[in-house]
């Protein structure tokens, strides 16, 4: 039987599982009034754009994109719909498949960047202290090594 | 033009970003194929269970549900559909509406709650150090504090 958390412990549980929640969703609903794309879509975006040639496997694209492969292929589709991913087979591998960031693709990311920096930077970014973000930091990144 | 993060602020900020939807994503992915439950769900019936007679105004679960009224609604039509909410118009007010925990939604919860609670335990607050957890409390308070 998994001990029950402290009185302490739920406080802090709780206020992360309702802050993270309610902050991804006002991230998530600016991104899609403003720019017509999903968070989990922008950050696709984002991923393509630092990667070499902004394309990546998609192989390799699932391993950082944080969703399970179905989920993956079918927002690249939609993205691929609206002509800001393109797919084609990779050169060296018959198999491969390659995700592309087109050219608007690429405006549209430039467009949304700014807009969602504010979001960060307003609702998150500065109005936590500073030791505590670098502490939210080294938190998650033990949450994230826990999980791979 | 909003001001770009610093490297240390970039860094914290995207292990958050990344550390918190995997992280999310993992719990509702549990509730679903172990209590057919979504997060979202689960969340809703929690806060059923903590109030006064396992039941709340519609528009009181709203403001604590973290989501938009219209998703709200979607969202209780699909448990009563499944037995596990059910709702009635308030005995004071004719065009208040309550929603209700049924038996059924109170024994699904008491099943799942211990399935979540572990992987709450093993995957956020036994990985991060009691201090840093603190911080992370504090941090989401002033992001809760700066939503509402």
């Amino acid at each position: 039987m998994t001990e029950w958390l402290d009185a302490e412990q739920q406080r802090d549980w709780r206020a992360f599982i309702e802050g993270s929640i309610r902050f991804i969703d006002l991230l998530d609903r600016n991104l899609q009034e403003q720019h017509g794309l999903t968070l989990a879509e922008y950050e696709l975006l984002v991923r393509l754009s630092e990667a070499d040639g902004q394309s990546m496997r998609m192989a390799e694209l699932a391993a950082v994109a944080y969703y399970s492969r179905s989920r993956l292929s079918h927002r690249i589709a939609g993205l691929e719909k609206r002509g800001l991913v393109r797919r084609e087979p990779t050169a060296d591998d018959r198999r491969g498949v390659l995700a592309l960031l087109t050219e608007d693709g690429y405006r549209t990311l430039r467009r949304a960047a700014p807009d969602n920096l504010r979001t960060v930077r307003e609702h998150f970014v500065d109005v936590i202290e500073p030791g505590d973000l670098r502490a939210v930091g080294r938190a998650l990144r033990a949450v994230i090594s826990r999980l791979t």
